[in-house]
């Protein structure tokens, strides 16, 4: 029984190799989380059990995969910055896109119980991923604002939708919180919100700036092998940050992250 | 903070489409599961529970993707075949097999605990995956084989070593062992399975031919809707076999799955 | 001045290579053809010295290409079929369809003046190219059946058209052709043209039916090298034919050119 | 016979589409040129005839593809850079790379009598072509670089080599010449032509550095619309250069050429 005579079929295989010299974009998306969130109780608008999991997942990621520079969080998504010159698994798409997806879902399942103590997962998390290349610094940075962008729109809207349908002195249906939020902008949706005693620009920043993930300078107590004794060194730390990635301030403090 | 002025850079996402009217394979390898083995203590040549686990996790994707017609799992790997048909995400590439690994990781994970009881899982499982395109029946069937080759030269090498390793008559060094096996071919590999007392033609079929799960027609019984009786119907059940598919007894009795 | 220090921007280059075990299509089309042929005064409906001139060309690309099957051609496009084993250029699908469009472009400004004696070539003609696989027969076959079809359509609302612009007894202006045009189905334009005494299909079939080119058996006259005296052989000539390749007759009679 | 049954291969056709606000480069090259320029008597080591109209071909593509910014050629090959920016047929590759290369073919065919008008056209000449990506400046001008370098590494070996075969002083056979040429380097090379009496850096630049085609400013007379006088306009023309672009000198006086 001879391998050799059937062996022919592994020339059908065709891996597509990614540009060399560009920025990488890996985004992973929850695949059907609408329904998934609604099974386990998701908090609404914002469950921070949810976007804690997910913050320690991209964590696990980026602890196996090292040269990822950054990582962006929101919802149900989550994007991984590479460098430019990645090499990783020879730039080959669908090595690169399945392993991260899959250790992603593996951390998913793994600290479900850390963060979700009570409740048992009732069906199967999954996650699609995409590979998209950016050449150029601002591409790149324009896809990490596009991305926070849209963590704003989404967290106001929804912010306010759920002040509509759970707010005590509210208590509108899905359907009409839907239609009055039709007819309404930016402002008028930040208006709404103070009328419930919102001060939108003064929720949580991990709510509404989404989750930035970058190897941060700490200062950590170690014990000197030398001598025993504490001391306190500079580590880089995978760190989750909840600030505002669209502007400059954040990469001039970061100049290392993104070369042109 | 519009999204408009960044949403541009959507339009470097490039999907790649698969070509129609091809049978469609998406295999799945275990990452570094040589260490995870390891570290999980499986039991060697084969444990039953790390494939039976494997088995319950291709049928979890079976269920999801109800037009796979067959699947093929051997080792740390499993083939799911799709019809020359199907229409699956618009047979765009990244997205099926994205998809499906993270599936399968996410049964993996969660269904661990219900085949290694006592044992904790010590580190991430993680799976890559690929997309190869078959365009006639006979290429499909050739890749079976193979794969189904692969496994039984693979297993008789196993048989053989971890004999030679673990047996109380034996107990070679895995260097020593090694050795051994270089200098022998098929015949020798039985030979010595012999003096061991084996016959490896009567091993487990389990671990000789692999899994190949298909909806096979099983009477079930049910209790009528109408009558409230107990009464046996044909259903067509996701079903582990143990059976040779390289000749054409497999496919002659189950002539709808590959039609020319 | 040495080239290793710039040679690393070779790899940026990225051939794609075409599946293997499926039927090719390359398939040229004119580029602008609609004005080069109004420069060139082509006679309307059907220029004969225009049609003849794009089979000797695909003629001298099926000499050079002689893996090619078969060739169809109509108005100012010509498909070349290669076999599902075709091992050219290792398939890269850039290679193929760029040398292929590049010969064809070369013989049609060479073999121009054989045609159109009197016509001085006033602008450079020029074609695209693109690579299409077919994974069955049936696909194969129905592409090629696609292209005829199209051939007649547009070949009987032409000569309709022309016939009202043209005919003495008509004379109508473009638009009026084309607004007559529009209300008619095929048996109104096949009915139009009886009243100008035109049975469409007793016309030319070379313009009805396109042009397949193909390597046909013919007994041709040769000196025989070893008595000198002429001999009638066998010999496979690749041989225009006007001919209908929808039905089976075709196909029948030459067993050999498509195989499942 | 609708075409209605048999459209449906349309969708078997797959275009690849080429990452946006990346540097493209289309580079043609001559098919079998060593058979070529033998039998049509090429000078060698350069014919001027043959360089000119390979020149003449890069001006018509550079006229019809007004986005192109540049083109260099050496030897059977040319290269064309389009900006960051074109939209080109929707930057599908093989629309781009076929036409691109059947112009050039056009041009070659069409054009020949103008440079070889003693030498009629014996065989078919045809070209390949492919699209190369850049997506940093940098990455372009290093390509740029690499094929000047190739241009000068070759001509110095064809300068030398030919000069052994053909100098009355020396008539080696070609096996002789390149016995000699495979153990001298560089030095050796100039210093052999030397002896010639050759100053190998003052040849004609044409042959050291290939061809560069830009759109220059240029004083043209042109005869005014309004006084009919005849005036000094400053206009962009397409312009053969035999310069070295890969220092910075040629760049800095074309700043919009090539902007990061």
């Amino acid at each position: 029984m001879a391998c050799s005579k059937y062996e022919y079929v592994k020339h059908f295989e065709n891996a597509s190799t990614l540009l060399k010299n560009t920025f990488l974009v890996v985004r992973i998306d929850g695949h059907s989380f609408h329904r998934f969130t609604k099974i386990h109780n998701y908090r609404k608008p914002n469950d921070p059990r949810g976007i804690n999991l997910m913050n320690a997942c991209a964590i696990e990621v980026m602890k196996e995969f090292n040269d990822i520079i950054l990582a962006y969080g929101q919802s149900d998504e989550y994007s991984f910055v590479f460098p430019r010159e990645t090499a990783l698994y020879g730039r080959r798409e669908a090595k690169i896109e399945t392993n991260l997806v899959s250790l992603f879902t593996s951390a998913f399942v793994f600290k479900w119980k850390d963060y979700f103590e009570d409740t048992e997962l009732q069906s199967l998390p999954s996650f699609d991923a995409r590979c998209v290349l950016y050449p150029t610094a601002k591409n790149l940075r324009d896809y990490l604002s596009w991305r926070q962008a849209d963590c704003h729109i989404n967290n106001l809207y929804n912010t306010a939708f759920w002040e509509l349908v759970q707010n005590p002195s509210s208590l509108k249906t899905e359907q009409e919180a839907e239609s009055i939020l039709k007819l309404t902008d930016s402002g008028g949706k930040n208006e709404l919100l103070f009328q419930f005693g919102i001060n939108y620009n003064k929720l949580d920043p991990m709510y509404r700036k989404g989750t930035t993930i970058s190897r941060e300078s700490v200062l950590v107590e170690e014990t000197s092998k030398n001598t025993g004794e504490i001391v306190k060194r500079k580590r880089k730390i995978l760190t989750p940050l909840y600030v505002d990635i669209i502007g400059e301030e954040f990469w001039k403090e970061r100049p290392h992250l993104i070369k042109e």
